[in-house]
């Protein structure tokens, strides 16, 4: 069985099961808490860290570029980049800008700060940099919403990985009640039809231990 | 004519410039300065940074991730990526390896603190900042000699995109002359053979304005 080493909290590892889910690739997870990783995970994933896929036939592909890429190539149909060059170009564009500019800014203010700074041994939360966060998220929802004022979906026609990445941040800063949704009236809606997908089902399933969601972040009609 | 937008310490656009000399795509350069963006810039980049590579069919691809793969899928002979999925995932491992956390830790606290800070109107130099990334790069140095006993190049046998990305950010270093290579040999032998091959020629006539390079960074024989 495909099994996918995770944290909750980490987009990384979520936009990994959003990936697969959406491909319908069947897998198991197995929780790392990046506090406490296991020497054996070393030799999963030299850095340390959360996202590792281990295939059906035991290959081991770590992190979420890496992984990306490889389920694209491997499991090609349907894809999540696009179907042409450009396309494809488009889709990476905003892949990066997640996973780069809106995780520096946001998620890594927020959800390091908040969540694990402590747990990590290195202090407790600092709330200047928790203010960056809170100012920086309406930046990207306004870039999301200026994006679907212009398309169906963040890169284009089709729902892809523009929009996974982009939820998988979302959804763990959601997880924490910080997305100020009701500014944002244009990415709320953008948020509303990613979090109605089948594949989104478990992320809002999640129970982090000791940490209970803020109240909307199941609920669909939110 | 392609066209690559790119400034001379940005190891993401010496990446790109690396692998189309490496493909022998022909190319021209126009420099683009992070403290000085040209308004329309941002039309080829909502990011406003390089690289951006306009193709020689007008297609305009922004940010290095997009661009590599772009270039490896459109231009795919001969491939850094590798040959097989397993091969390709390594590559994009020690990838995504060099562009966040060799970037995080060595390239932004050293060529960001040194170079730009000044000039992009955030104050001096920060002497802590410095020491962290003078500190780090030993780190990446033991790692760069740890792949080289076990692989004839940093992903495996081929040369590859782990090697381009690994020498575009230390060629932006040591630029500066802060790469301590004597304490590191296997390292250093590494790069003296990246150093020699054609595609570098063009990175090691680079002459940043306003700043000379250490001595030996022209030197093959450092």
């Amino acid at each position: 069985m495909r099994k996918l080493y995770h944290y909750w909290l980490c987009p990384f590892s979520r936009k990994i099961r959003l990936l697969l889910s959406e491909k319908k690739l069947s897998f198991e997870t197995v929780a790392i808490k990046p506090w406490d990783i296991p020497s054996s995970f070393f030799s999963l994933n030299p850095e340390g860290m959360p996202p590792v896929l281990i295939d059906d036939d035991g290959k081991n592909i770590a992190n979420a570029y890496p992984i990306t890429e490889y389920l694209e190539e491997v499991y090609f149909e349907p894809s999540y980049l696009g179907k042409t060059s450009a396309q494809r170009a488009e889709t990476r564009r905003l892949i990066i800008w997640c996973d780069e500019k809106f995780n520096a800014e946001v998620t890594h203010n927020l959800v390091y700060e908040k969540v694990l700074r402590r747990k990590m041994g290195q202090g407790g939360p600092d709330s200047a940099t928790i203010r960056i966060g809170n100012a920086h998220i309406h930046d990207h929802l306004e870039y999301v919403s200026w994006l679907c004022d212009r398309r169906n979906w963040l890169a284009g026609d089709a729902f892809s990985l523009a929009d996974i990445s982009a939820a998988a941040h979302f959804s763990c800063i959601d997880y924490l009640g910080d997305v100020p949704w009701d500014k944002h009236p244009v990415a709320k809606l953008w948020y509303a039809r990613v979090k109605s997908r089948p594949s989104f089902r478990d992320i809002l399933a999640d129970v982090v231990p000791g940490l209970s969601p803020s109240p909307h972040y199941t609920n669909l009609d939110f």
